[in-house]
């Protein structure tokens, strides 16, 4: 059951923790639609099986999967993980799923942020997105949290928080007209503090280069702990994702966050510019409203778009000539976690990575 | 998650415990098609919600509902329901949903029985059947039980135990050559006690008049404990009820349970004949392949047909004439439970009753 609450979480004494916090679970959605992922999703679905499995070696995993899909997801998934009946419109449980807040009194609820696709029919990704929209309900019912319908169109994938009063989030994203066109930026910042119980928001201005997402700032840095940030980092100076790195550096190292610390910043390197193969390309339905992919295609590829578990963080391998280098730094940067690795061109060719195909059900608190 | 098992419950120490003993929560699913329910529906669903916050008073109610119609259950009904996405063809959870059993040491399981709606092509009630036959599984994932996929088509309508080792059954149904073709009664009696943990049957021969499932038992008999059946009685010797109701007593009175124990039976009058009103037939799609409904047609009407809840009784209004009378037996035989008349002609017009729209989940035994 799931109640729906008429009030907001702040006022409510609940606010959304950190991922490096505990989780008791974590969730995904199934990938199925063959106008997104090439081979009517199996590769993409074979990626996903690992994803899956790798996360579940860290926390508990459930993963939501249409009625057609379900026997075979049944089968091809881990025993281990929990298969449920969700119907979605695509795969990205990051984006459309619930956003989990707790009290300190050992209570959680959920946010259900109104979903547009990324932009509605203005920019979106996909037409339509009722299903989509109904997850988050669906999860919190399943979960036996109450629910929180936001007023305001959002992404899970759009925001970071460090638990301890601090967001990020990117211009570029969050003030795009395809969301809220009606608020001012001030009117934003407080329904967002509002709902996730934060003071302040460092601003970045834009995302990883061709982002689909409009520049969603878990494809281009995350919080390690509160006053550490990972930031997705491009030495080449010719290449356009360099400037919009070292601009989110230089925000970085100007800001404090609502604790009034200076921000430690771990560049991570980017993965080579990655393009879309023709082959691959040709594997895609052709249908009228959902982004086409075409061959030659450059890919938002970044190693800061990984899934930051309660003992384990999987991150995507995406280039051998960085894969490794990637690793050696989440190791160092989270040295309690095991450090896994899943290769996921698969998921990255369907317009995201790891962290935007899971959602993480945190532990409660007791302060 | 649900673990898929190769062996068998009894040989695993599992049986079936009676509808009577402690439940942890029931689930019901949310009626829809067009094709069996009047006004798309919504009379049906209706009643369902009064039966589901009847049950609810007695424990946890869970309410499978289909992606199209789940943000309207969850509008409708109460706050205290848990509402989750199953796809299903029609609404007899009893039917499609898993059977549990309990092994005296704490754990739950359940079967998951072939599903064929009622006769597959052989004098079933419609065409296809398979999210119904998926149900199952997808309950027991929500459950967190261990799944028995059984190698027999059954409903669970079809059956009743008494915790005890006896099993009810009718032989117009689970001998219908719709069913188990393939198997002599005998090799069916021992499938039966292999995943029931039963070792005795009595069979009684048909079950209520006209009733479409091939009468099925829990419409005409039920366990009140064990040693003690509930009967559907027909007094006027004119209505073909009469004679099969005093054919099953016959039986109980001839036989003993699986400890040796005479029955005690307890008449429960049926309502009086109760047909289809025009009006009633008008409001349902005409579908081929789907059983069609006229009016004047007799329905299969039963105050056997209630849930056995934890604390309360749940029992269908369907006459004036003999609701008070149903009720008052009902208190003499669960004295220490609430006893809820629901108005259900709404559900009798689909094909069943109470009983066949509930599937209690039993609480874990330690013995």
């Amino acid at each position: 059951m799931s109640r729906l609450l008429s009030t907001a979480p702040a006022a409510d004494g609940f606010h959304m923790p950190g991922e490096f916090e505990p989780h008791s679970g974590c969730w995904l959605a199934w990938p199925e639609r063959p106008d997104n992922w090439r081979w009517g999703a199996k590769p993409a679905q074979a990626a996903y099986v690992e994803v899956a499995a790798a996360v579940s070696r860290s926390e508990p995993v459930t993963m939501a999967v249409s009625d057609v899909q379900f026997e075979h997801a049944r089968t091809v998934l881990p025993a281990e993980i929990r298969v449920v009946e969700i119907s979605t419109d695509d795969a990205w449980i990051r984006d459309m799923g619930p956003t989990f807040v707790v009290d300190g009194k050992g209570a959680r609820r959920g946010i259900d942020w109104r979903f547009n696709a990324w932009g509605g029919l203005d920019g979106g990704l996909y037409f339509p997105w009722d299903r989509d929209d109904r997850a988050a309900a669906k999860v919190l019912e399943i979960e036996g949290a109450d629910r929180y319908r936001a007023p305001i169109v959002l992404e899970g994938g759009s925001i970071h928080v460090d638990g301890e009063g601090t967001l990020i989030a990117t211009e570029e994203c969050l003030l795009n007209p395809n969301r809220n066109p009606e608020l001012s930026r001030e009117e934003l910042e407080r329904t967002l503090h509002e709902y996730l119980g934060t003071e302040k928001i460092v601003w970045l201005s834009k995302g990883v280069f061709n982002d689909e997402t409009d520049g969603h700032v878990d494809n281009l840095a995350c919080f390690a702990a509160p006053g550490k940030v990972l930031l997705s980092w491009c030495e080449d100076e010719d290449d356009p994702q360099h400037e919009i790195s070292a601009d989110a550096e230089r925000r970085l190292r100007a800001a404090t966050d609502a604790r009034g610390r200076s921000f430690e910043v771990v560049r991570l390197p980017s993965p080579g510019p990655i393009e879309i193969a023709a082959e691959e390309a040709a594997g895609i339905d052709a249908v009228e409203g959902t982004l086409p992919r075409g061959p030659g295609d450059r890919l938002a590829a970044s190693y800061v778009n990984f899934f930051l578990g309660s003992t384990a963080i999987v991150f995507p391998l995406l280039d051998e000539r960085h894969d490794d280098e990637a690793a050696e730094i989440l190791r160092a940067t989270f040295p309690d976690r095991e450090v896994i690795g899943v290769p996921a061109r698969e998921i990255l060719l369907g317009g995201g990575n790891i962290h935007c195909i899971t959602q993480q059900v945190p532990a409660p608190v007791h302060r």
